[in-house]
């Protein structure tokens, strides 16, 4: 068994780490960290593991010994943990934006302040599979990308590849509240959240930089905050080279996410569910693409789905400890996702 | 035109009164306070009310020369408060629960700790107009019971005048998010009230005692938090003394509250809306009582269901001004709640 | 009084019509009609209305004589009700799509087949008072846009006029279930509708022509389906022919709405609302109208939100009798939308 | 592999039966059938099993041989399919209301009408592992309760097989919108049943005659559906023959379940989750049961949660399967809930 520990197991994409780690069939949790809660039960914060787990949150100073090590400390984690931790584990699987970036001007404009460890920054592979898996086989610092950002890369990938995109493309994010952290504050208050449609950012969130990274293409994004606890759709509008026959679009994403485990390809005609819905995806780490052309028309609409908190972000990063590790990518991820939910 | 202030104006029932009182035509609102938001507009923590105001809040030491003072300021606002106001205003019209209960003792049980002004107790005037319109005709001091227990009392009174109720009755309420406040705490994070069904008071919740009091019925109350932000509902089980025919039942509550402005009888036989539903309450001061008998039992279900912020609290408190100032009873409250919504 | 009647009263926009008619000072509801439900209470369908109206719905052959006729028989009412209606009354308000565009072979290629009665296209005015209140003083037929349409259009009506867009707008709306309807189809039931982001139109909704039609711009919409049953909002992604700075922006938006009753200018640095957010506007007559710019870039995000049936529909219908008849035009229509909600 | 049959397999419980066997070890699904969807694709309709499974639905006419057929056809199925079946499987799972009530006239008096089997009523097992495991072991026909009944039954067995309980207890029921079923109603439109608190069943719910039967208990049973899809919870109202100290009902509670792998007692002091709460329980198998009594009183609270198509209905019939097999309990049924959700 492969012991893993996950550092900062007290939020919400630690607790799915958690989850799904406790269920991997080649895993032990050997520790799960928290600076506030050490000493709590871990079903004390995450009540769905009453009964499945005894784990005890650990302060961070206590990681013991282990092979593979999940950040998930939320934003902008401490440096000085990361450097820490990569002196002693083979694998660091860092879930935090601190390394998303390869470019230190880049952070610096979406972040508004100078890189703490900016040697650091090309050392770590990007964690999304359908485009990195190759170095992820034995990569030894993996940074698994933002929600939003996985969700418009495998979105728009296979048309940027084939360079059929032209100018900037918009994309527009809309996400659940679990998204914003598991901190008590007005922004997240149930009675001024539930039922929202808050554009909390109209354009330039973080997440532009990562997609145009990893893309090659020029990004406007803007965000809002919808209705839903888990769930993430992005919606991109794009302008083609060349007006491109619809039976084309879909035989170029069909082939190019043929083989791929975690996403589908979702175009249909008929049916409540034509294109990606993140509601049949809650617990799930598949992520839907589809579009929608226009005929005789450059412009293409794209639409992807994904539970932010798997796909985004745990089950992506145990995604790629698959990998790593040379396991069936699927181990561990096979949950389908509910319907209805 | 009256001069009315709103101490304790930055929360959500504190904000209703304003809301309220603005669309009023026979008030002006001289002022609303608030400790915390002094200095701020009203409409940057009420945004609905933009366009509609320019008052900025004030602190609660500068409370201007008024007729009739409002207070809103929470779970046990200060006596201090209470005292220096009753020196300076006609009415005073407390939304706390500080003077609810009559006696001392039930106070100290249901709180915790002693009354710190058990002089004032029998001096207010209880805010429920459907009981105690006479004396509200010329109060100085009025209590506006808490939003359970008005929904409560509206639904047992009935049967209670009428001596038909044999034993203790089970209140059980369900209410929206909007009714545990406008603080920031991790009980109302979005991510974890959403969708909840939280069982917050399995048994022996505060307003059990009111409702005691007011109906001088044993009462079992348990409440539960369901989604919603606004609105709320009781369902009480009541054992009758003996088994009183379903048209008996419907001619007491009609001839109850034939006069009543804002208390309507719901039982319906078809439709989707037979029973009290607070989701088409939403904005309005109604209060819907309706009921189910067994045939042939003694066994009743009783349903009541209002917005805990208006006729729960800020629209139960204008109509208390409006029988104390000899207004007609509806002014300012018309509005009839939507639907669907 | 004026007397009125309402065609079509059972569903959505024509439940809220009788609503705000009720409530209207100069107006009395001669009669609300529905083929289906004919000789049923009106509060039976809108249980909002009980206590309020004992008014009972008649058959759409038995209209009386009267002022002033609504339309709101969903979606492509029959054109013969509309030539019957048009020769017995002063005033007819169609809230249906049918005569919103003026052009019949838009109209063809939007909805799918020729235009029932063409020769009546251009004798309709546009029922959006902040565009056309000139002529709806003294117009006989008009015709109230869209929900989303009435949103898009007053957000990107200033740029508009002043030729600052160039190039196509991409507008995305983003509406809750009460839009699509009252009839129970697979696609509105609660366990599939419920939390979803349910991209309907991810191109060429059919207020794209309306839009184009009333801005002169370019235009391609999308519309995705959230978690509401009220509301609506758009989020329009516009290239500038310049970089205009955001100052002057805003001084564009003040100025065109400055003294409309019913437009409010939300673009806040601070708080929880600080672009336009439908669920504070919910039963109110408002549209929010804000915007965010990017510093020395021509991009500028615009953001609309609006109550879909109110302002979207009943309310701004009722606002062009307000001006049709030479009342003030805020009359009936002066709820400010609750907050929380 | 164990080959297994759902017949109406297009609704939501049947719906979940196809997922779960789909992801069980020792299972393979031969036939999924639907008299309405027939030659369309499971995934059609259940679009979470995109990608999962290439089965179509067939005719339930042609139902191939298998060992065990598993009836989810809804309310009162044809009692000739039941009859056909019996014939050809090793064993029948019904999750249908036919065979739930041993006794012919609480049946015709809960249903309105007689049964159209009453020969076959005693031959079915009820399918609750936790009251009949043994008998499970071999039955050949297996009924699984109603989904509040199972969550009721569960909370009060303890004290009623301990002679605890004094009195008629009063069982309330909530409940999320998949409870009642896949069809497009009128009372299931989203706008209609969104942020309700519908009370369907104000008194006698049918499940009622279920929860006395399997507990000996007089039982008054009240149902609510409120803003869910998935997700129950009972809260019960109990009077016991005396005071019990809250520890001795601890240790009961402890006991009755120390061996059962779907049932947890929650009863904590702290956290927010100190009652059973339905949402960190949706798409597992777990039953939580909790409780809370009153210093000195003989009331005691009971609460139980579960997820009504889970637990409620096709987990449920899936840990039948297991005991029946005499395969591990848990096979197929690890998923643990999500949090947050």
């Amino acid at each position: 068994m492969t012991r893993c520990v996950v550092v900062g197991g007290s939020g919400y994409v630690g607790g799915e780490l958690i989850r799904l780690l406790l269920g991997h069939p080649k895993v032990t949790v050997a520790a799960a960290t928290s600076q506030r809660h050490a000493g709590r039960r871990v079903d004390s914060l995450h009540p769905n593991l009453r009964g499945v787990t005894d784990l005890v949150f650990t302060s961070p100073r206590d990681v013991p010994g282990c092979d593979v090590a999940f950040l998930a400390a939320g934003q902008e984690s401490a440096i000085g943990l990361v450097r820490q931790l990569l002196s002693v584990v083979d694998c660091l699987i860092d879930l935090s934006p601190d390394f998303r970036l390869s470019d230190q001007d880049a952070y610096e404009r979406y972040y508004g302040h100078p890189h703490a460890a900016p040697d650091l920054l090309s050392s770590f592979v990007p964690g999304l599979p359908e485009q990195h898996r190759p170095c992820l086989r034995d990569a030894r610092r993996i940074s698994v990308p933002g929600c939003m950002a996985t969700a418009a890369v495998l979105a728009l990938r296979p048309l940027a590849r084939d360079g059929l995109v032209d100018g900037a493309v918009i994309v527009d994010g809309r996400i659940g509240s679990s998204g914003s952290g598991s901190a008590a504050t007005q922004l997240n208050l149930h009675a001024e959240r539930s039922g929202a449609m808050r554009v909390f950012a109209p354009n330039g969130h973080r997440h532009e930089a990562e997609i145009a990274q990893a893309t090659g293409l020029a990004v406007l994004m803007s965000a809002t905050g919808v209705e839903a606890v888990r769930g993430l759709q992005v919606l991109c509008h794009v302008q083609l080279t060349r007006a491109v026959p619809e039976r084309e679009v879909r035989q170029l994403y069909r082939d190019s996410y043929a083989n791929e485990p975690f996403v589908r390809v979702v175009t249909e005609r008929r049916g409540l569910y034509r294109l990606p819905e993140p509601k049949i995806l809650i617990g799930s780490n598949f992520c839907d693409v589809g579009f929608a052309t226009v005929p005789s028309s450059r412009h293409v609409t794209v639409v992807a789905a994904l539970d932010n908190l798997v796909k985004g972000g745990a089950g992506n990063a145990v995604q790629c400890l698959n990998i790593r590790m040379g396991w069936p990518e699927r181990l561990g991820l096979e949950f389908p996702g509910l319907h209805p939910v």
